[in-house]
């Protein structure tokens, strides 16, 4: 049974993150320095909590996303580094509602904000990250890309809903999960590879193209995600492996394990995640019969089918560093560890 | 001592409102419709959540205040419809926000949304509505007053966290407090006025005059609210007198009957407020102290100075209609008993 997340490329992962980070290394610099800025406030407590959370070493996909598409598009001018920060705003704004809703202890291996803070300072340093990012849409003044990010806001938060009536019920279909993870994640991927096309202003069919690159990318991102809770390093995670399980939370793996099982296993399913009643060796035994349905293969399976869809969408534009660049963060998120 | 908020206007209440509700009456059912149609979602938790605080009998007053300054300064389109919209879409999302961080039970008289669905749905659909609200502005197309409200969305959540960092400070000095309230109450007036005057495409002075009105009527809005909770009538209130006493919240009775107190007196301040430390009869006792002081009469007499600045703000414009509308919201908020 050994390894359960398949390496299908010969590059490790962090080779295929290499070649985009070298391209918008000086963009992410200015980026960084922006995203230091805009957090500052006279009230202490926001550039503390803000801090915490964007010095933790998040990988930045997003925002170099934006870039990459904008670049690649041939965009000339300079609003596409405030248009990255403010949605690398926008994703740390979630995390750390996200961390309240949840209830994490822990992320990026490091304690999360609420349980310093405390839930009231995340929720409202949230709602200032999110109105900053807002500000600097209005600073770079392009209407399409506004549409695109406000857009992107209320359908996140509305996924986040979704997952919220969702939770705990066992029975969620896996379209009904696809719904979510489209709403909650692949939103905002999507959003980042279109507002470079946007910015660079071109034709519909390759904002389209973009579109398409970035939810599928996002799909396989948070699948990726999902089979890593049961399978990963804890290490190299900066969570713990089950954290999933023990919150309760409907992923992939546990629908398609659900859905594979016996009557007892799906008594054993019922009773650990919707009554809550989890002993010591219950993560095991789940980990166990997620192999024993290969509901994590299967998990990655539909991960490499979405990267493949993303893979495709980016076929309409010549090559280029770029779009090189950008196929390979495809195999980085199917391939990674963490 | 009786009547500790005492009128100091012919007019009652319900008619110094009047003017204002009868003139932009057509308006706001156009905004009633986009309220309900906005908050709509396949996920049901949302348009639940949303209408029950919505349809619970606000005085949509922000909006109403983007209206009349619209109408005032000689707008000829129909934006402000959705821009106001979107103003009551960012208020409600504060509301759910608040009333999680404060922990709240009771709101306009009825159980707060997350005393029924949970803070989590609470958290969720602030951030959905307030997505909403970008959405809408984006559709008015008017970069200015995306500016003023995506301004007016940070420094609201700057305030909140401001006011968070001041919590259970007794010390906290009146300037202070009134740093905290600009930015949590009185912003979002600011720009509701400031929109009307935007979207009218009004010279310079004129829309730093209707910033101006909107500033300090919020800052006397806020100041009667805070009096209110000591002196108020809670059937009327909507919530309990003493709500704030027994949050440990600082407002300026508060801060004024400790600084003009005793020793004694501080102590008792430092007990209930500090420690938490609240037996029955200290709210009598607390109110006792804020008579003796008159903390309530200084606190109404701040909001009055306010309010006579909106006054003289507006004096730039000529007579009209929607003007001595506008200067009658100002004896409203200062005169109303909720």
């Amino acid at each position: 049974m050994g390894v359960v997340v398949p390496f299908d490329e010969a590059r490790s992962e962090s080779e295929s993150l290499d070649p985009l980070l070298h391209l918008v290394n000086e963009d992410m610099e200015a980026i960084n320095r922006i995203i230091l800025d805009k957090a500052v406030s006279d009230v202490d407590l926001i550039p503390q909590l803000a801090h915490h959370l964007i010095a933790s070493g998040g990988k930045r996909l997003r925002p170099m996303l934006a870039l990459a598409s904008a670049k690649m598009c041939g965009y000339p001018g300079n609003g596409h580094i405030r248009t990255a920060s403010a949605i690398e705003f926008m994703h740390t704004a979630t995390l750390l509602h996200d961390d309240v809703v949840d209830e994490s202890d822990a992320r990026r291996g490091r304690k999360t904000a609420r349980l310093i803070w405390g839930n009231q300072a995340s929720v409202l340093v949230g709602d200032f990250l999110l109105g900053q990012a807002f500000r600097m849409l209005v600073d770079v003044g392009n209407m399409q890309v506004l549409k695109i990010l406000s857009n992107a806001a209320a359908v996140i938060a509305e996924g986040e809903v979704m997952q919220l009536a969702a939770a705990k019920n066992t029975s969620t279909t896996e379209d009904a999960y696809l719904a979510i993870i489209n709403a909650k994640t692949a939103a905002l991927f999507l959003a980042a590879a279109e507002v470079g096309a946007a910015l660079a202003n071109r034709p519909a069919d390759e904002q389209a193209a973009m579109r398409s690159y970035g939810r599928n990318l996002g799909l396989a991102f948070q699948l990726v995600d999902d089979a890593l809770d049961y399978s990963g390093d804890t290490r190299k995670l900066g969570k713990s492996v089950g954290d999933d399980f023990r919150e309760g939370k409907i992923t992939l793996p546990l629908i398609l394990s659900f859905r594979r099982g016996s009557e007892t296993e799906r008594a054993f399913w019922n009773r650990t995640i919707v009554e809550g009643d989890i002993k010591d060796d219950d993560l095991d035994h789940a980990i166990a019969l997620m192999k024993k349905h290969k509901a994590l293969e299967a998990t990655m399976e539909r991960a490499r089918a979405y990267g493949a869809i993303a893979r495709d969408a980016l076929a309409i534009f010549p090559a280029s560093a770029y779009k090189s660049a950008m196929e390979d963060v495809i195999a980085f998120s199917v391939n990674r560890g963490h």
